[in-house]
This record gives C-alpha cells, sequence and structure tokens, in this order.
C-alpha cells in the first residue's frame, strides 16, 4: 500500500503540481523493512528507524499513516502528529472507527486535518461524498457493499456452484482472503467502515458498540439460488438508516432486489448508495482494495491538505458530534426465510400457523422442487415485520418435529 | 430552480450552520416576477429590481446566477460579481462552456471561486469528483449520460414499443421535453456539459467548436431492438477520451454492452463513468435534472465557499489550461450498421466486398427474421476500424440497387 502511494507520488509530480501549485514531497519515510523486495523501488527515500521519529522533523507537514490496527504504533503516530500540529492522512479504519471522536478534537484543536478517505471503499471517494459533495443534505439512509472479500465470496459460490468454505480456502489460497479471514467473513471490516460513515452522514461519533453485526459463513449456495428465482441477489450490506429511534447501523446479509444498482455490484467491487432529501438516491461504484485505489483516495486526501482545504473530521465541529443512541432493530423489514422439512403433511399449516401467531403477513411460500427422500426446502418472504417477530416465529419453527435444521433468516432490502 | 434553492436554505438551516460554521442568509433576491404562484413561499425575500443590483450590495458575499444562457444577463451579473469580488456559483453550462476560461482567469484574479457543481448532472457531484475526489488520477476517459430528456426517450421508445417522434411529442405534453426540444435532442446539452467536464478532466480550457456533436433524432425503435438482441443498449453517451492526438470529445448515440453501468441508467437518470490510472473505473449515477438534485449541487458549493475551500476553477489554476488542440476521431471503434435491403440474392455479397474493400472486419452479420415482401434488414457489427472506413462503406452501401434507404451508423462503446 505504501509503496503504491510512493511510486503514484513519483509518476505524477507534475500533474499533482499543476493541480494543487506546489510540489508533494516525500521527506523521509519508516517502514518494518526497507530493504525488502517491493515491486516499486524505494531506495531513494530517506529512512528513519522508527516511525515516530518523523514527527520530530520540522521539514514534514503531513504524516501518512498505512501502519493500520486501531491501537499500537500507529494510534501512537496519529496522536504524536496531531499533537506536533501535523496533518494526518490515514487509511485506518480501525483506528478511526475506535477512536474517531477524540483523534478529531485533536485535531481540531490543533487546527490541522485528519483524514481517512482511504479507509472507506478504497478509491470511491465516500468520505468526501457525504461531506462535501452532497452535504446540502439530510440524509436518510447510506448503504454500502465495503468488504470486497465477502462480496467476492458470495459472487464466486454461485458462479462456481460452490458452498461457502470451498470458496474461501480458494480466495485464501490465492491470497484474496487472508489466513484469519474473521475480520472480513464475520463482518468487522465492514463494521469498522460503517460507524465511520454513520458518523459522517449523521452527525454522531462514531461507536463500534453500535453497530449490530453478522457475517456471511451461514449462507449457503442453496439460498443465494432461491433467492436468485425470486428477483434477489444477497450482499453483505452495512447501512446506516435514520430512525425514530435514533440512527440504526447494521451489517448483515441482505436480499436486495435485482433492480437496485447495489445487487449488481460483482466480486470485489465496493459500492454506496446514499439516500438525501434533496438528491434523492446517489449511487457510487468502484474498486475497494488494492495498492492503487488506496493510492488514489490518500493522494487526494494529500491534495486537499497541499490546497489548505480543510472541513471538521467528521463534517461537523467535533464538539457537535452527538453520541449515537444504542438503538434496537425495531424498524419493520421483509425477511427471507428458508426451512427444511421432512417433507411431512401437515407442516406448512404448522409454518403459516406460527407466522400468524407472530402477526407475520407471508408475502410468498413456495416450496422448490426436490428430490424425494431428501429433505424439502420451504422458502418463505414476510411482508414489513419485526425482528423480534421473525426471530420467534423461526425458533418456534425450528422446534416443529418436522423441520430438520435450524431455520435460515435473512433480512431483505 | 431558484425557489428549490430558497426552500432548502431554509429547511437546512440549522444543518448548514453545523456543517459549515456560519449562517447562510439570503441577503436579497432578483427574478422577473416576485409575485408568481410558487410552490415555495418566496415572500420573505428582500428583491431588488435588476440582479445587476445585487453586485451593488456589501453584504453579499456569493452571488447564485440560475438564469441561464451563454450570454446576456447571466454573464453580465456572473462577470460584474466576480469583479466585485463576490464569489459566484451558477447552474449555466452554457455560460461555462462558452465562456469558461474568461471567467476562470477573472475569478481567480480577483481571488474568489467559481463553482458550477449544478451545471453538469444535476445533483451528482462530478464536478467536486474530477476536481478533487479523484484528482490523484491521470485520467483516461470520462464517459457519461448527461441529458436526462433523451435518455427518457430512449428508454420509453423501447418500454412503450413507439418511434421516436411519437414518445417525443408525449414527453412534451407531460413536460419532460422542452417545446423545442433541440437542445436535449440534438445533443447540445450534453455537449455543454461535455465540454466543462473534459476541461476538469484534462486540463484544457472549455471549447464547444471541439465536440463532435450527433443527437438522437436517428435512432428507431428497430435499432434499439437489433441492439438489444445482440447485448447492447443505445445511450446517447457523451464521451472525452484522451488519445495520442489530443482529447477527443464527442456526444453521440452509442451502443453500450449490457454488462456497463451506464447501459442500465434508465429515464431521466444521469450517470457519469471516470477512468483514471489509479482509479481504474468509478461509476456514479443519480438524479439528472429537477428542482431538489439542482438545489443539492447549489448549496453543495456555497458549503465550500462558506467553509473557505477554494479550488482553482477548472481543477488547475486558468493560465496553466492548455488549448485543446482540434481532435478528428481518429481513434478506432466497433461500429453498428443497419441496412434496409430488398432482399434480393446477391446483396451480401456487395455487403461484404465492400467491407473487405474498406478494410473492415466484420464481428457479426446477422439477417433478422422479416415479414417476406417489405425491407429486409441487414445488421453489421464491425471490429475496431475507423470512422472514415465505415463512412465511406456505408455510402458506398447505401448506392447498391438492393439498399433502399440510407444507412444507419452507430458507434459502440
Amino acid at each position: 500500500m505504501g509503496s503504491s502511494v510512493v511510486a503514484a507520488l513519483g509518476k505524477h509530480a507534475t500533474l499533482l503540481e499543476q493541480r494543487t501549485g506546489r510540489r508533494l514531497e516525500i521527506v523521509a519515510a519508516a517502514t518494518r523493512n526497507p530493504t525488502k523486495h517491493r515491486d516499486v523501488d524505494i531506495s531513494h527515500l530517506h529512512f528513519v528507524d522508527h516511525p515516530l521519529k518523523l514527527v520530530e522533523s520540522n521539514d514534514i507537514d503531513v504524516v501518512v499513516e498505512l501502519i493500520g490496527g486501531a491501537d499500537g504504533i500507529a494510534k501512537e503516530l496519529v496522536e504524536s502528529s496531531l499533537a506536533a500540529k501535523k496533518h494526518v492522512v490515514t487509511a485506518n479504519k480501525a483506528l478511526i472507527a475506535h477512536h474517531g471522536l477524540e483523534l478529531a478534537e485533536l485535531a481540531e484543536d490543533q487546527g490541522v486535518s485528519l483524514m481517512f478517505e482511504a479507509a472507506i471503499a478504497g478509491g470511491i471517494p465516500v468520505v468526501k461524498t457525504l461531506k462535501e459533495g452532497t452535504a446540502s443534505n439530510q440524509y436518510h439512509s447510506v448503504h454500502g457493499i465495503l468488504n470486497g472479500t465477502s462480496n467476492y465470496i458470495l459472487t464466486e459460490m454461485q458462479r462456481s456452484r460452490r458452498d461457502f468454505d470451498a470458496v474461501l480456502k480458494e480466495a485464501q489460497d490465492k491470497g484474496y482472503a487472508e489466513a484469519d479471514p474473521t475480520f472480513d467473513v464475520d463482518g468487522m471490516d465492514a463494521a469498522h467502515k460503517l460507524a465511520i460513515i454513520a458518523s459522517l452522514a449523521f452527525g454522531i461519533a462514531p461507536h463500534m458498540s453500535h453497530v449490530h453485526t453478522q457475517g456471511i459463513r451461514h449462507i449457503s449456495l442453496a439460498d443465494l439460488d432461491y433467492a436468485s428465482e425470486l428477483g434477489y441477489a444477497i450482499k453483505l450490506l452495512a447501512s446506516a438508516v435514520q430512525t425514530d429511534a435514533g440512527v440504526l447501523q447494521t451489517v448483515c446479509p441482505c436480499l436486495v432486489a435485482n433492480d437496485q444498482p447495489l445487487a449488481r455490484v460483482d466480486g470485489v467491487t465496493n459500492a454506496v448508495s446514499i439516500e438525501g432529501d434533496l438528491i434523492g438516491s446517489l449511487f457510487l461504484e468502484g474498486p475497494g482494495a488494492g495498492g492503487d485505489a488506496t493510492a488514489s483516495a490518500v493522494i487526494a486526501d494529500l491534495i486537499d491538505v497541499a490546497r489548505h482545504k480543510k472541513t471538521p473530521t467528521f463534517g461537523i465541529a467535533a464538539p457537535l458530534l452527538a453520541q449515537p443512541k444504542l438503538t434496537k432493530q425495531t424498524t419493520k423489514s421483509s425477511y427471507y426465510m428458508r426451512l427444511e422439512t421432512n417433507d411431512q403433511p401437515g407442516s406448512l399449516a404448522d409454518i403459516t400457523r406460527i407466522c400468524h401467531g407472530q402477526n407475520i403477513s407471508v408475502d410468498i411460500m413456495k416450496q422448490p422442487r426436490h428430490t424425494p427422500g431428501v429433505h424439502a426446502p420451504v422458502i418463505i418472504t414476510t411482508h414489513p415485520t419485526t425482528i423480534h417477530a421473525v426471530e420467534t416465529a423461526a425458533a418456534a419453527m425450528g422446534a416443529l418435529p418436522s423441520v430438520v435444521t435450524e431455520p435460515q433468516l435473512i433480512r431483505m432490502m
């Protein structure tokens, strides 16, 4: 990531000077292993032996932090840089999601910028759009596909007709997924990004504990296929929605109708849909990861700093950021349910009785064709109802003697 | 348009104060008829009896010009406002496309901003994205669907199985299209916007005479259907592409492959696809017109001004803007051709001979089913070739005794 930034700064020196009216120079750099082989020649850089030494240099106006991690040396570097009145550009979503408010206060007190366009959705200028491009709007909601690994796995499962584990293994072998994929497939990475987006859109401090997070491990190829037959794709959606009870922040797999642009976002691509009172709906799609996409965002932030453009870290001054309310999922949604039954007469009657008991209005109930002798699936989609009602109903259905596996429950966007 | 801006400024007064750190107040306004009935109450505004009186007031920091037109009072107001060191926010694409360079020089000399986000693609922050969000990139190309009326007509022709004239008439009756639709359906409106985009992306002065412009009047329902069978949509595309010979600027109907996001942009929606060396491809889609979408962009510009954010008018200082070269369409493209023949034996042989003579390599040649006794259509798609070769071939084919109407020729994106 760092070497892509170095390469792009070198390649675009003249262009950037035209666009900013000044030369962007790399004064010094720090890396664990300066002599490691890289695709980019970095031998011309002046290396210091510890990142914190960068803070001591009076020649340095901006520190670019590409270390990662919510705490440790990354946090120490960002804090001490801001304290020394140096602007900071970072790609560190965990740091901003966990410590955004205090860092924003520090930056604003010191009169310097803390920028993190690269922390969300790679090269897509989501931060700038929310803070500036559509800042004239009262935002209603922001929905995003923010984790390329998860989206790749869901896309590839259906394309190659394989289940989650097989596709994850291949993605790991090819280097698309980490050896420990938890962060990606369990939704943590998307949750970090969403907490920042919610802050930018709704003027609240980022707060990881307010993001309801569920990953994609439980999504089966069968779910993808049934959803597809109904006219939907399944995507790991990160959503921040203004409700009467506060800003509801969720990361979870969702059925997205095929006529929604988000349904067509495949592979490692990222996308964001922004709904506001003036704009209606704005959709942005682009590369969510990779050295060049990250460099695009990091250097765009550097351009803003070089142009002396300053905006409050989260779009409004840090002291004005509200503490988010702990928001329960009380808004109603439609849900998809998949039950595996032993195909006994009367099981549909039991299922409909349970829905009725929870005041759940069934939209579609469907028994897909199946091989006789194996489990008979039943697919249900509901009209909008509460998560409490469907979870209660799913538990009751799971306890039926005719239902042989735990019911699958997926929200519909 | 003006009243939507007034309404949004009123409704969002507190939000905008939070986001900018200051209050945005409408000091005075000018309109032809202040007492005309509007959906928005504007009776509280202080009206001056001539727009130029706004320039005289010392209380006014920013003048918002929503009059329109490349010359006349709009130009006079913008020039005198800049000369009086007032920032200008405008939605006037004709003015910027025709006089952008001199106005940018004036604004920069005076140390004030000239902003025009609302001039292009309504609420989509295209100007900000090109100037800032992805300004770290060397741009390769920008393609856009920038005229909602034309896109609505093309979408509606196919949806309702009607030809251009019928759909245009209905759009006029419903108020979606102007009584004089020339500006929209002949491509001028998109050409204005493209000249500005080309300037922002490629550091050249906007120049209307450099935009090759063709409208959509000649597109038939049959073309839309044949394109669809081949896996394409037909869209009025505005394209600025960096070529070896300079920046090629074209507005013309194009076949866009269905797997491209631009192919799926229907109705009055606008969209832009930006290709750059770091970002790869970035796609933006949103409302291209309407009072609220325009207000979203106008007020986003006002927010930038209120935050003291200043960027050169076209992304680099006006004196650095290059004069564009008059670029001929020398880059190769694939083309779609439709010929109506009298179904005589031997006509395909004549057609292929002509292609061969022009060194045109045929990708697909197709004779769709047709009613015996009427014209027999022949559809050809080519591999990449020059506009000169296909135009020469089309003329030769049109002169064949078996070809009964002028050949249709449409570029493929």
